[in-house]
C-alpha cells in the first residue's frame, strides 16, 4: 500500500503571445550581468500541493479544478498538473 | 543536426523548513473555496530560458551560474536546471 501522500506539481505559464514583462526584466538583468547567450526568458509559477487523497484520478481532477478556479488565469495562462508520490 | 534552440527549464523552490507565506495564502484560499483535501502548498518559480548555444553542457553550467548570481537566493532557495530542445 502506498504510504507517502500524493504530490501534485502544477506549472502555470503565460500563453505564447502574451507579453511577459517579468520575463523581459529577468532577461534584461541577465544581459546586464554579462549573460549574452539568451534568446528569450518566460517566467511562470510552480506550485507543489500535498494532498490527503491516495486516489490519483480524483487528485488530478481536483487539482485541475483548483487551477481553473483559483491558481491560473485561464484567459492568459496555461497550466499542467503532474502527480507524483 | 539540431535545429531548434535549447530550452532550459529552471525550478526555484524554497528549502524545506523555510516559511512560505505565499503557499500558506494559497492553501487558505483553496480551503475557503471548499478544497479541504490539502495537506500543504508550496509556491515556487518556474523560468524557461531559450538559449543561443547548442552545447548542452555549456548551457547547463551557464544557466546554473545565472541561478546562483540572479535567479535564486541560494540561502533560502533550491534550484534545478533541466535542458530540453
Amino acid at each position: 500500500m502506498r504510504r507517502s501522500p500524493l504530490k501534485a506539481k502544477v506549472h502555470i505559464t503565460l500563453k505564447s503571445g502574451v507579453l511577459d514583462p517579468q520575463g523581459k526584466a529577468v532577461e534584461h538583468a541577465l544581459g546586464g550581468l554579462g549573460f549574452k547567450d539568451i534568446i528569450d526568458v518566460r517566467q511562470g509559477k510552480y506550485i507543489e500541493l500535498t494532498l490527503k487523497t491516495k486516489d490519483k484520478a480524483k487528485a488530478k481532477s481536483e487539482v485541475e479544478k483548483m487551477c481553473k478556479t483559483l491558481l491560473a488565469n485561464t484567459i492568459v495562462e496555461n497550466f499542467t498538473v503532474d502527480l507524483d508520490e
